[in-house]
This record gives C-alpha cells, structure tokens and sequence, in this order.
C-alpha cells in the first residue's frame, strides 16, 4: 500500500512544520513533542482521514492539517499510556518510550502540551476559513478524546473491569474506537457530507476500528516483539481480558474476516471511488505491528 | 470581598454542571475530575474575568462558561503538578492531592480529561452563539496553555533553569502569566473591545499577574502551612530560585506594592466603573493562601 506509505510522509511532514518549537529552556519540551510526535508510526488514522476526504469534493488542506491534530492526540495517549504509573512500558514503535528516553515529568508535560497543540491546530484560521467548521472539528475531537471517548476507556482498561465480551467490546469503543471514528468525522464535518455518506463510513468506522483491535489482541498473544517494536504478552502477563482470550484464536481470527467484508460491504454505496480504502482493509488487518 | 466569593460560588455551581458524568465504570475518572475541579479553591481567574466583564455591555453566560473552562485548565495544571515526577505535592488547598486521594494514573488520566472538557465547553454553541467567538476563545486558552504557555513555564521550572530575576520572571509569565491574561482575553474577545480598553486590561493583567507569584513567593517563605492548606519552604528546600531569594523579603513587598499601584491606574481608562476590579487588587495581594 504506497498510498499508506505516500500519506504517513505528507503527516510527517505537515506535523513538522505544526508543531511548536521554542528557543529558551522550554525547547525540551517541544523537543520531547517532537520525539513522539515525529517518531515511526504507521499514522492509520490520518491515512483513513486522507482517503476517504477523496469521496468528497474538498480540498486536502483541510483534513491534513486536521489528521496532523488527531495524530497528536493519539501521540499524546500513547506517551501516557506508557508511563510508569499506567502501562509501564519501555519500548514504542522499536525505540524509548519517551519517559525512558527524557524523563516521566518531561513526558507528562510533553502529553499534556501535544494535547494542547491539536486544539491549537484545528482552530487556526488556516485550518477552514468557516469558524462553524473549525469549531465543530474541535468539538468532536474532544468528544472523542475526553472522559466520555478515549480517556474514558484508558481508565477502564486501568481497571480491568470487564469479564465478558460486551465489556471488552466497550472499553475498545471508547478507548480506540473513538478516534478511528473521529478520522472519518473530519471529512464528514468539512464535506458536510449527506446522511447516507455519513451512515456508511461510520459504520465502517466502526468496523474497521474493532477489526483492528482484535488484531491488536492477536499481534498480542502471538506477535513478535523484534517486529512489534514493543512489548507482546501484555494482556495475558497481566491477567487481563481481551478479545483473544474471550474468543480463542480462531474464533478472533474469524470475527477479523467478517467484519472485513462487512467493513467493505458498507462502502458500496460510493462505488468504484471506494475501491481504495477497500483495499486498505487488508493492509490494516494483516499488519504484523 | 463579598463579590469574589459570590463568583467563586457561580463557578463551582456551573462547573458542576459542565463537566461531564458517566455511569459505567469510568465514572471513577469522571469523579475524579470533579475532586480536581470542584473542590475548594479561590476561583481568582474567573473572579477577573467575571468582574472585567462588567467594563463591557457583554452577557454573563458566556463569560462563565469561557471562565469555567479556564478553571478547568487550571484545575489539571495543578494535578498533573502534584504528581510524584513533577513536584511531588501530597496536600492541595487542605486536602490530599488527587493522585494520593485516588492513585497516580486516575491523577495522569483525570488531568488530561480536564484539558479536554474545557475545550469542550468552550466549542459548545451554548457558550456564544457566534462560532468566531468560540473559535478566538479556544484559540487563545491553547496557546495560553501549551508548549509556549503554561507549559512551557512549567518546563523551566522542572529544570530548575533561572538564575536571575529576568529568567525568574520569564518563567512567571508563562507558567502562571499566561492563563492570568487569558481571564482578561476572555471578556475582550467577547466584547471585541476596542484598542484602548484591550491594552489597559492586558496591562492590568501583566501587572497583576507577576504581584500574584511575588505574593505567592512570599507566602512559601513565610506563609502558615494550616492556612495556605499544602507545603511552605518548598523553593528554598530544593535549592530553587525565585523572587524572594533573589530580591530579599523587603524589596519583594515593595515591588508588590509597586504593582499594585501601576496596576489600579490602568483601569483608570474605565472611569467609576473599574473600582470593583481596582478594589479587588489588596484582596488578591493581602491573601494568605
């Protein structure tokens, strides 16, 4: 998939230029940014924004610069996330986590100001000259993120409360669900799309979204962690439930399938432009990190 | 000062209303959010607010909401300062801080949710009906906030960097100036007031802002621990530097009286109407907590 390759570099790119840099002593901080921010990612959810804003009439600007948001709040929940006092990892996409490579107190503050920098960049004027637009991407980016979306989920998983199946199922529509939704909300909110478009790709949003976490479950239980970047066997060291110790391999690998054919199915009503992001689904699922 | 405990009273009664709820198990993050923000506290940034609002023919809603969501900002700066990597705080305004009353991750995950609720509030339609508005309102508490706002100024505090009043200063205005001025903005951006009133307000907050950290100084020098409700001592206990240690006891009233004075008569532009806010300066000077 060049397109996934060909877009992470247009984000890299853009969030370079986005992001804030800073002369005097605080220049570690934007720095500290800039390392998870910038580093080895696959930027799924900006490609996901990029190519279903082609099913529209609009211009690229926009939902760059709106991708490069959401990339620095999923760059800011993953450097969290990783603290010591949350899922206490070492490693991210092959290298440091950022607390290991500067400091936690560094890596807090760095989280806190990429959240900071999202909103910063979605409500600049050169984002969308209609304020109603800038506005509403900026809502539904903090819907997605906050106690209600993602946040929200991180402290269920925090807790581990979930014993069956509806309650992995929930923690993932919060806690990744959420923001793979917003990727396709962007060109939704600038297209000011119809309501079978925006029917379709939320459903596939929300398919999409699910296959790839309990693709994220699989890479889990049998991924290899040269190839993963990070840690494997997280869920099963720490006695937690997850899609895969809930279903069983096969049956995981099963639902992966049909939602994939769901996910496809959802687009039809777009016709051939779609063949593309069809064919992303594979990628997305057959991904081995 | 009736008028800033009125105000300190309207804040936590609409913050209790804006900030969110949940009823699934992450209802623990959504309680811990209320701990951080609906505790006591002074309320001095939506006081200024609130009571500069007056100098304009503005609504109120708008201005509370905008100060609620201004609290909201202040409120996770505190927890995530509290935290055991940054300044290692176990007493807040009386009470145990929030990661010693819930734990370290509830603390991470609760701050950052609080970031997001106040852009929350302010993009809602509910808080001005005109969406320019709430974009500039937006607009402004991030950059207040972020990397080149608060914090960064909490950077340079971390890195204990500043051996001189000018650095000691450039600290100040980013980590507490910044949002101090944002009280202020908010008001003006509402009223879209005219030049003269904008630079005379932004003056008064300037002003004000660096009396509030002489003060603040002064009170960890010599301030009573019962009423200042957290830790005294704590620069000079980690061997940092700050406006007392640097200009001596004496030379920081004076400067604060200096102030003080320099700060009233910017609000003589507004007539009769400022002497509330003019009144309210020895209140916020003479604090003792």
């Amino acid at each position: 998939m060049d397109r996934v390759a060909e877009v992470a570099d247009l984000v890299t790119v853009a969030l370079d230029e986005l992001l804030p840099r800073a002369d005097g002593p605080e220049s570690r901080l934007t720095e500290a940014m800039r390392y998870a921010a910038l580093g080895p990612g696959k930027r799924l959810r900006p490609y996901f924004a990029m190519e279903a804003a082609r099913l529209f009439d609009i211009e690229e600007r926009p939902v760059l610069r709106a991708a490069c948001a959401l990339e620095c709040v999923h760059a800011y929940s993953l450097v969290h996330d990783d603290l010591p006092c949350m899922d206490d990892d070492d490693m991210r996409r092959g290298r440091p986590t950022l607390h290991k490579a500067y400091d936690e107190a560094t890596a807090v503050l760095a989280g806190d100001a990429l959240q900071t920098a999202a909103f910063d960049i979605l409500l600049h004027p050169d984002t969308h000259e209609d304020a109603e637009i800038r506005c509403e991407l900026a809502a539904r980016l903090s819907l997605a993120s906050g106690a209600r979306g993602m946040a929200g989920g991180q402290m269920i998983d925090l807790l581990g409360v979930r014993d069956d199946l509806g309650g992995v199922a929930r923690m993932q529509r919060l806690k990744t669900g959420a923001l793979f939704t917003y990727a396709f909300e962007i060109p939704l909110i600038i297209a000011s799309a119809r309501e079978e478009h925006t029917h379709a790709l939320l459903s596939f949003a929300h398919d999409i979204g699910l296959a790839y976490q309990i693709v994220d479950d699989l890479l889990d239980f049998d991924g290899d962690e040269d190839i993963l970047g990070k840690a494997a066997q997280k869920d099963a060291a720490q006695g937690k439930t997850n899609f895969v110790t809930l279903l069983g391999v096969d049956q995981a690998r099963h639902r992966v399938a049909h939602l994939a054919d769901q996910a496809r199915s959802h687009l039809d009503v777009f016709g051939p432009d779609a063949e593309n992001l069809k064919a992303s689904v594979d990628f997305v699922l057959n991904r081995r990190n």
